[in-house]
This record gives structure tokens, sequence and C-alpha cells, in this order.
């Protein structure tokens, strides 16, 4: 009877020793060209304020509000841009647009829909009083005020308040680079014909998926065959080119699964089982302080893993202070089977009804089949302490990021 | 009193003017490893079954679960990859691993943890029942199964099922390319320290950002000056370039607003003007049948006519089905003030709490005011008829896509 080496921790106990090794990489000065998903590693303070000058706020004519005159005088015109050091008094206006700074004595705007101009004269067809589109000086921002603080999310706003304040670079807590290799000696690229026996290989290309789709940039080491010496050279390939490294595969218990003692005799294994179906032969290490994680080879168990383990893990390298899905509380439309002793995810449609989430399983949940996670928006937790699901049990649904996941909101998919 | 020759429509006309003109880009096959968050264009039926021969699910020996030798002769191995063509009969057995094709004559796999091997004799320490560990022919995949339907939004798990039945390239609408220009005499770059009336282009920086966050290609085509001739130019070159073109300012009524003039000599002008706010000098043009979008110059107007109709434009051109963000029915936390005539959009932080969304403004809502939108993770949408609301009054509150977001549910942020 041959037991692994490495005992059977709980998920919660995974998590722990992948956070306390874990650590966000090394923040760099980049152009915000290239920032988006990023978190911002500094505190970014306005240097000036916006409007500098008090400016228009619409197209028309700049004037003071009190005058009485019937007929203004437009002495001039300011476009938006440089200013050019006008003055309104009274029985005069300025022609102005929109963004332009008020000229000294002036202040209203009159719109131009509100007005009429005739050989230099205007009009005013309206009551005008002080102050009416007019926008005072740091409207938008004061200068020296806190624009962003350090841990914030750079998202488009973010990136515009960036660029508003003369931010062309900034420091941000760089994007994780991942390297993915799939082993296997049945392993082949997906153009090709399998012989008897032979696989395409689908979980390198579904986790660089991942990767991308967690604001990371994959680099796709390609397969390895189950050769002990290739795969030696292929992790410390890795290892030299990324913040991080995936294996698939080549974690159970046969004798040519080379990834833990390889990960054992070059580095630190932290854990090498954990109590969760599927994945249970989840393997995690550090080599030269680098995260390295050993992934089951079916495509269900590699994906789940990455889920649940890996993205918390780059999203921690990436200096996000949030690192889990949304979960809800759903209840089922049916029974479901489930054994104690380890955490399972299974699959599922979440939807709202009247407030209430409901789950639905997405069919037949074996660890190879990939199908029950297409269309699926949620992974029901099913607890190790608890074994079956009655129809209408509550489970914990952690909501996947897909886009599908809008079909919760009632009448999302209407035009308004 | 000058009028804009453009009628001013409601929100839901204009989006069915730009629905009867923006078409989805001509399908083209691409490598899987660039169509994350592709919309698929073909059927993609499964060529070969997965697996194809009944194989092991885990690291054990391949037996006849009927055999009731005492001891059982370990004949060879058979490894994940090529079949050898071996053969298990009653008293033998063969140590197989994980994913390898079951010989020949075995019909169940004991595993590794429930036998003692020994001298090449095997021990087996629990009951076998036929079938045990054997994944059947066509667990995962069906030949001739559909596998993806045309339309399937591409994720993670969908480009793992492209690489296993072998799709190396598939049939895809194109990622979108959108050219952005920003205009105005008063902009400069971010790097450069504004004059008096100057002011740092944000606009072109966050719709960029924006088209990346909407899964399309921006392409920067800098600050355009109000010359008529240069802004031409631009406009011609960025038709050229792209599958989209937003400019950003220009669009009031001003003496140098030189945008919807020039798209309706080059082109043919669909709207000019809309009910929203913030927003109303909105464009939408059509040049060579290319989508352009002329975009209110300032900050708040720019993202939000983004967010409100280049956004699901953008999500027509990529084939997708789904055009629309999540909407939620919130409660206001606070009296909200509203003038009728224009739809408006509010920024919102919403929040949930016993099945009930909450929604709270973000402060000062003037359209210059970028940091309106920071941490807000909804808009709420006030209709044109209704004027003021009450605290406690119920609106439309659309999620916009920010992982703040996931503040939504309770408890995201713990680890689980």
């Amino acid at each position: 009877m041959t037991e692994s080496p490495y005992p059977l921790i709980s998920i919660e106990e995974a998590w722990r020793r992948i956070a306390a090794v874990v650590r966000p990489l090394r923040p760099a000065l980049q152009p915000i060209g290239t920032v988006l998903g990023r978190i911002l590693a500094e505190d970014v303070i306005a240097d000036e304020s916006i409007p500098a000058l008090p400016s228009s706020a619409m197209d028309g004519y700049a004037v003071i509000a009190g005058d009485r005159a019937p007929r203004l005088r437009v002495i001039e015109e300011q476009a938006a841009g440089r200013e050019k050091g006008l003055h309104v008094v009274a029985g005069t206006a300025v022609r102005i647009m929109t963004g332009a700074p008020l000229p000294q004595g002036a202040d209203a705007v009159v719109l131009v829909e509100d007005a009429i101009e005739q050989d230099g004269l205007l009009r005013v067809l309206t009551a005008i009083s002080a102050g009416e589109y007019v926008r005072p000086v740091g409207q938008d921002l004061a200068a020296g005020d806190l624009v962003l603080s350090k841990g914030s999310l750079l998202g488009p706003p973010e990136i515009g308040l960036l660029a508003a304040v003369g931010r062309a670079e900034v420091l941000v807590y760089p994007r994780p680079k991942v390297a993915v290799m799939a082993t296997g000696d049945e392993l082949i690229p997906p153009h090709c014909k399998p012989k008897p026996g032979e696989l395409r290989d689908s979980n390198s290309y579904a986790l660089c998926a991942a990767i991308e789709a967690a604001g990371c940039e994959p680099l796709h080491l390609g397969i390895i065959p189950d050769d002990e010496k290739a795969l030696r050279t292929a992790i410390l390939d890795g290892v030299a080119h990324a913040d991080m490294l995936l294996t698939s595969g080549g974690v159970s218990m046969g004798r040519l699964d080379f990834v833990k003692p390889l990960l054992a005799e070059l580095g630190k294994v932290h854990f090498g089982r954990v109590a969760i179906k599927p994945g249970k032969p989840l393997t995690f290490a550090t080599l030269q302080d680098l995260p390295v994680f050993g992934l089951p080879g079916f495509p269900v168990s590699s994906l789940l893993s990455f889920e649940n383990f890996v993205r918390p893990a780059l999203r921690l390298i990436g200096g996000h202070r949030a690192l889990w899905r949304p979960r809800v509380h759903a209840r089922l439309r049916h029974y479901l089977r489930h054994s104690t002793g380890r955490t399972e995810f299974q699959r599922a449609v979440v939807t709202e009804e009247d407030g209430l989430y409901w789950a639905e399983s997405t069919g037949l949940q074996v660890s190879g089949r990939l199908k029950s996670l297409v269309g699926a928006n949620a992974l029901l937790q099913l607890p190790a302490d608890v074994d079956d699901f009655e129809r209408g049990d509550e489970v914990v649904a952690i909501l996947i990021d897909r886009p599908e996941i809008e079909a919760l909101a009632p009448g999302s998919s209407d035009p308004r």
C-alpha cells in the first residue's frame, strides 16, 4: 500500500500556506496607456486646480450679470485655449466657447440659444444671475487634493484623472507574468491527430486564457514529456522568465509523476494534497521565492484549482486588496449528491427570482468534462462535513466572472 | 438666437438609430491563443471521443473485477500515452497511470492506495466492482457532439474545449479596433505643464482604457487642434485604420466646433443631440459605413456617453448578443434633485442589505468632475419625465463592470 508522503490538508489551511509566502511584486513606474486594471502603488495629488481659471461651461457670451444695458457691444472672442487677457466692462460682452477662461470683469455666461447677436450688438433674451454657466476654479479638482490613494484600482475614470493631473507615468504593481507548461507523454498539440492513447493538450490553452482573464500575462511553455531531465530544465526555465509557474499534470502517484519530487528537490513544497474535489493532488511550492502551482491534469480539476487558488494568489501578487469573487446563498433546484471528507465545487447556473438565488447543476461533474463549465456562472461550494443536499437546500455559490453573469439581472438584455 | 440644426431626440430613439446601422465585423479564423472574450462564429463539433479508449481515472492497477485470485501477477505497465496493446487475463494485473488507456480484458482499476505490490505480486485490499475508476469512451465528449455553438462567448473552458477537439484556429468575430482623438486648442498632453487657459487631455486616455476594458483595441490618435483642415485629415485617417472612430470635444455650438459639420460633409449624421444629462451634444455618424461617435468634451459626459452608447455598439460589432449591463432596482439613501426633460445618469455606490439594493450618490455631479466616477459601481438612470426623488424612492441602477462590484456580495473580501 503506497501512501502519499503529503498529508491531506483543508482548503482553508492550503490558502493560509499560500498567503504566508506570496508577496506583491515590486511597484514600477509605467505609462498610463498600459495600466488598465493595475493597482496604484502611490498617493496621487493634484498639482493644479481644474479648472485653473473660472471658465465657461457652455458656448455663449461672457457678461456682467448685473448689467442693465439693453444692448451689449461684443468686443472680442475667447476660444478655449490660451487666455487672451480680455476685459468685460459694463455695456460689453465677449463671445466665449465651452471650456474657455472667463474674461476679467465677467461673472456669468449667457447661452448662445438665449441671445441674439447682430452687427456686433448682443440682445440678451433671459434674466442672468451671477455665476451662471461659470465653472469656478477647482470645481473638478483643487490643487493639493488627494486625487487617488495608494491601492486604488485603475479603471478608465482613474486613468483619465491621472492624465488630468499630469501623471503620464505612475507607480503601479506590475502585471504578473505567468509561465504555463503541460506535462505528459500522452499529450499532443491541438493541431495534431491523436493516435490511440494520445490526447490533445487543452489545459495549457485554458490556463493561458484564465491568466489573461485575471489581467496577467501568460507565457506558454508548451508540452513537456514525462522525462525527469526535460521537466527539470523546463521548470528552471519557467522560473527564470516569469513571476509564477503553473504546471499541469504529473502530480498523481504514478511512477512517472515527477513534478512533486522535482519541486521538493529544487525548492520547498508547502503542500501536496488538499481535501477538495476535484483537484486533490494540487501542489504548491516555492522555488527561489517564486510561487509554483502543480495543477492536476484533468481539465476541470486544473481550471477549478486555478479559480480557487491561483487567481487569488495572482491578485495578491498584483497588489489587489480584494482577492475573492462575490458569493451568494443560493437554493438548489434539485437533489445534489456529495460525499463528506472533501470540499466539493460543482459547476452551476445561478439565476435570480424575486430576490432569491436558485442554482442548477450543469450536468455530469466528472473531472475531465470541460463542458460542465460551459455556460456555468457559479461554483457551488459543498462543505467537507455535510453529505447529500436536498432540493431547496441553501448552498454557497461563488459567482465566477463571466459576462453571462449579466443574466442574473432581470431584463439586462433589453435595450434600456 | 442660434438654434442647433439637430433635433433633441430621446435616448431610446438614439439607440434605435445606432442599432439600425451598426453591423458585426466579418468573422475571421484566429489562433485559439488570441480569442479570449471573442464570440464564436461557427458551430464546433467533436471530431473524436474523449477519452477515445476506456481509460484509467487514477494511478493504480488494471484488473478484472471478478478475479478471485488471492495474488495477481503484475505483468506490465501502461503509462499515459501510446497504447501498448497489453492484455489482462485472470490472475494478472497491469500497473496503470492516470489517463492511460485500459489494457484489453481489464474492466476496473484498483487504486495504488488500495493494494500492495511486492516481488511482482499484487494483493488487493478492497472489494472491486466492474467499471471502478474507469473512464468510459466519450465520457468527456462523444465524437459528433456539438461542443460549442455559434454565438458562444469564448472564456477559458471554451478555449480548452477548442484545443481538445483539435481546433487550433477558430472562426470568431474579430476584436474591434477603435481610433480615438481628442480635439481642442486648449488641450496639451499629460506630461506638459498647462499655461493659463490650457488643460491636459484626459479624455483620450480614459476612452482608450474604456475601449480596452470592453475587450477592444484602442488606437490613440492624440490631440487635434481646432482647425478644420487638421481635423478633416485626422478623421479620414482614423476611419481608414479602425473599425470605429471616437472624437472627443468640438460638438458644442461654438464657432470652432467643426466635428458635426465635418461629419455631415464627409458622411451621414444620424443624430446630433440627445436628451440626456450629461452628454446632450452626443453625435453619431457613419463615414463609408464606419460608425463615428462625436463625444462631448467634458470628461464625465465623454465616459458616460461611451458607457451608454459606444460600449453596446462595440458589443454589437464584436458579435455579442448580450449588449447591456445588469440593472437592479435600488432605493435611494437620500433626496436626489433632477430636472425633467432629459434622462439623467448619476454616479452612485450601490450596496446590498438583506436582499435590497441601496444607492448613494458619489457627490457633486458636474460634467467635468471625473472624481464622481471614482469608486462608483453604478449609474442611476433618472427618467426624463420625473422630477426630484425622495429618500427611499426606487430608481434603476445600471451596475457598471468594476471589480469593486464584488462589494455587492456580503463577505466577498473574506478568504472563504
